[in-house]
């Protein structure tokens, strides 16, 4: 079973290259792909502080992808962990997920601000960020989650 | 540009058809696909209390896509509104993510409560929920949101 899909739009600015850290400084575009879409499509997004974007990790090489475990950012110092046990980007599909803030929109355009992605990456899907889409119910992570992310976002 | 992915998994037990509210209620399994991955690709993912789940709303007519813009659940109550500025199924690529509570793991399968999504349906990618990964920065919405969300994850 294949599902194809059609990239949405695409990040335009932003970084040019895939860096661990400091994301909540970077600002860039989602352009929509005006071939089959128009602003009409993001009537109202700037109503929403945030948006979840879904998008593919496309310059990460398939022949390098982990099916199974591994440590996170192979630092063996933290625990061997299934790859659907990690957000990293070598993973089955490439797909990359991230709530980032909305700082407009204009035109075709949404303008976002810590949106881990780099320039020229395909965008999958737009969602705004709801309340009610919070976790449900107290939240645990394992001690290493936090130190990875221990830098990702900082200004 | 055409995006192939193949499903890591699927969704097994829980609702056999689409309801709107009440989903909190619901428990299921995600069995991965085992064709081609093992209990290994989620190994540790039980040190998360949630996980988000990128899926695909197969039985969504591709026919009856919006990409322009309508009101929330076709509600003239709500105002117009870009089709990437609501969450319903109804969208280009028809790609569903659910932030649900993992439950356990067990074998090839993560046991999960209040994931929207039926019996059946296709997973992409499973990631766990990092307390880092949440909204930064204050989070605004508009009353529709609240207003259509009200019932819908209600125990």
């Amino acid at each position: 079973m294949e599902i194809n899909l059609r990239p949405i739009g695409f990040v335009r600015g932003g970084r040019t290259e895939q860096i661990n850290d400091d994301w909540d400084t970077i600002t860039a575009r989602i352009d929509l792909d005006t071939d089959w879409l128009t602003s009409e499509a993001i009537l109202g997004l700037d109503g929403f502080s945030h948006a979840e974007v879904i998008f593919q990790f496309h310059r990460t090489d398939p022949k390098t992808l982990v099916t199974t475990a591994r440590h996170p950012r192979n630092n063996e110092n933290w625990p061997l962990t299934g790859i659907f046990a990690q957000r990293g980007q070598f993973r089955p599909n490439r797909l990359g997920m991230t709530t980032c803030q909305v700082l407009g929109i204009d035109g075709v355009s949404v303008l976002v601000r810590g949106l881990d992605a780099i320039d020229g990456t395909p965008v999958l899907d737009i969602k705004p960020y709801m309340i009610d889409f919070a976790p449900r119910g107290e939240v645990r992570q394992p001690d290493w989650a936090r130190a990875l992310m221990s830098n990702y976002w900082k200004k």
